[in-house]
């Protein structure tokens, strides 16, 4: 045992009791939906046959920093315990870029991981953002390329399935870093400005479109115009008409077409759209990236997204390891769900039947809680010390979906009341005939 | 969208990739294995109507460190982030009492919680020892005190549940505190001494007999023969005849009777017997403690416990909430039963099929790979760009369970070929009774 010295409260000294602004702590009846969201998440992951990662919640800084840099470093939650420099992970990429560094030569490629876990950003607290959030995420990983389209499809059907699973209604926007990339080469535009030009496609929907071409036209006033034409196309057809001769923007055509004909075989009931203003941060992604968005709130909204990048190890090792990713921001979407009233709070318990023993039946309710339980049916037994009366208004307070009481009539009779407390209905019948109609029953 | 600025890779400084000592990081197959121990833990919690919770892993520090003392603050993850004093949780105990404290006069009592998640205590790694690891906790609060027992024995009752879960060997043993309580006090040991010689209990079985009642003969010359006797002591009945006349005694004797006839009306299979020797740590309980060892080890193995305890909030608030629970050291519980040889590491996935695309046949592929996740099989198709031989090597390395090879063939004459990777075996069939046939497997 690892024993911790728990010391007495300390006379009437109360130290007061509070949660740090930014870290979410939900009240049962949400941290049942949140729980509900999240192992829906894993599922999808797991019927697409990804493999379970879990990496520690701290790192040594030298490892987490190796790829973050600038403000990412203000953000960062690092400290110094004994003779470690450490950090608290601030996203599940780099863990498993170093997980992928240490056993490089043991994985199996493509190897296809999930990961769901808390990571931590020290930023000043607004409005939707999280200082600890949940990040669900999964990765396909290449030893050395990934040559052809269908990993970055999948990923995007997977991202597909979980919104469905979820039952949120979005669409996912898709484009390809190599568009921008090629474009830009081709018309000499340096890198400096591309990043500052992609830092403003970022923007679409937040600015206005006059205020995008202002701001465009201080990187690129030659090509200003062009490159917001070039945002606002939705067609394949368009972007190929636009006939522009660079192998990298051929190549970034060619792997849209190829994406878009391979979601075509892929059963996504999420509308799927080419929408180039798509750009999902700076510097990681370099190939087709992807958005999902939330289509029944008033704002536009991203609920999460990814994209392919070449070099997953690039500062652990000389090994090169391409891949494809998707994250949602469990934490943050819930929140948007929820204040945008999208979400449903009922119960304030787990528990599907509430047994409630009436004289001396303990040893029975037990019985047939066990019963219950062995069919799968969560089920508390009333067991405690109060009277008939709190115990009716406990099981009305916790929302639980059934009530059986039993009694030594009960017992004696052989038929017991389901007492669906919702509907106030009650259904009588034999244990067999309750067992069944509770298994039967969401 | 927060965004963390990514860097490329410097040029060639690489860093190396490494986890922090202390930190648990399994590879895939052993992955699978704990997660599947972690779901069946969170599913039994669940099946007894515990509703779920979950608390940040960082907190401020004096709300983390109202209730430890001593050794504790030495162990503790604590640093400065901005103006904020914050800890890394030690244990989901302290969390708990301080969401009680918050949410005190919303809680429907009684409050049966469970959680589970990553705790961090940074001293010394020794053998078995984790700096992160999980606890799965559970507990019952009542509004005041907990009158009758029936809490403390479903509490035991969940933890023998879950062992069953695991198909792991445990017995529990079960004592009450009040029961030395009482003997201290009837015989004037006073209280600093009482600690010590509890202290000394609990090294049970690590020192030799003699050895430990020469460690009592230090703290209580006249009566250390007698608390070795009593430390021996399995029977109720014996522990009735010693006759000892001091209410804490007495109450103590009666709350352990009335556990273990309730202990008797519930579906109990692992064995369950009274150990005086049990103490669970010094300050932190005040009536019954129980504590789970396995069987199947040469060594003598605590993984798992619980107890009563009179206030979990008093360094909070000045409500009264009595409580009972039970603690589960997941992370170590998987090291133990790992380096025991306990446990199965079969596969690398946990996709139960691969689905191998021959010829042009990905769409029917990707049809049938839905078919099979919409029944609850996790699926992946084999859609890289490799060759057949290839893609054959990596359904072996992975342990898929079941592959199918998809060809122009299959698809005309809509018979299926289904290999049991394992047994080398194929089963033939239409889609339907291929279905059928993994829906049935295990």
């Amino acid at each position: 045992m690892i024993f911790i010295k728990y010391e007495k409260g300390q006379g009437m000294k109360k130290i007061n009791a509070k949660t740090l602004a930014g870290f979410m702590e939900l009240t049962t009846e949400k941290q049942i939906v949140f729980n509900q969201m999240k192992s829906k998440i894993e599922q999808v992951f797991i019927l697409n046959g990804l493999s379970p990662m879990d990496t520690p919640i701290l790192e040594y800084s030298d490892v987490l920093l190796a790829k973050a840099g600038g403000d990412t470093e203000k953000q960062i939650y690092r400290f110094k315990k004994g003779d470690n420099d450490v950090c608290l992970r601030f996203d599940l990429t780099v863990p498993f870029a170093k997980y992928c560094a240490i056993h490089q030569n043991s994985l199996v490629f493509p190897f296809r991981r999930y990961q769901i876990g808390k990571v931590f950003r020290g930023e000043r607290t607004q409005k939707g953002r999280f200082r600890e959030f949940y990040q669900c995420d999964m990765d396909i990983i290449a030893d050395g390329e990934l040559t052809s389209q269908t990993a970055d499809a999948e990923c995007i059907g997977v991202l597909s399935q979980i919104f469905e699973a979820l039952d949120v209604n979005i669409i996912i926007k898709i484009s390809n870093r190599k568009i921008w990339k090629g474009f830009f080469d081709c018309h000499n535009i340096e890198e400096e400005n591309q990043f500052k030009i992609l830092n403003i496609l970022d923007k679409k929907g937040k600015i206005s479109d006059d205020a995008m071409i202002l701001e465009l036209n201080k990187f690129s006033p030659k090509f200003a115009k062009q490159i917001f034409e070039i945002s606002n196309i939705k067609s394949l057809e368009k972007l190929f008409s636009l006939n522009i001769k660079n192998s990298v923007f051929e190549n970034g055509l060619e792997e849209l077409s190829s994406v878009f004909e391979i979601l075509k075989l892929l059963n996504i009931k999420n509308k799927v759209i080419l929408d180039l203003s798509i750009i999902r941060g700076l510097d990681y992604y370099t190939g087709i990236v992807f958005e999902a968005f939330l289509l029944d709130t008033a704002e536009t909204i991203s609920v999460g997204g990814g994209g392919k990048y070449e070099n997953l190890v690039d500062n652990f090792s000389n090994r090169k390891l391409a891949g494809v990713g998707v994250s949602i921001g469990l934490t943050r979407l819930f929140d948007i769900l929820d204040k945008n009233n999208l979400l449903n709070f009922k119960q304030f318990t787990t528990s599907k039947v509430a047994i409630l023993p009436l004289g001396n039946t303990l040893s029975e309710c037990y019985i047939i809680a066990d019963i219950f339980r062995n069919m799968n049916i969560p089920t508390m037994v009333l067991s405690f010390d109060k009277t008939f009366k709190q115990k009716m208004n406990y099981a009305n307070k916790i929302g639980v979906q059934y009530l059986m009481v039993i009694g030594e009539n009960e017992i004696n009779s052989k038929t017991f009341g389901l007492k669906n407390m919702l509907e106030g209905t009650v259904f009588e019948g034999s244990l067999t005939e309750i067992t069944a109609k509770l298994g039967k029953s969401k």
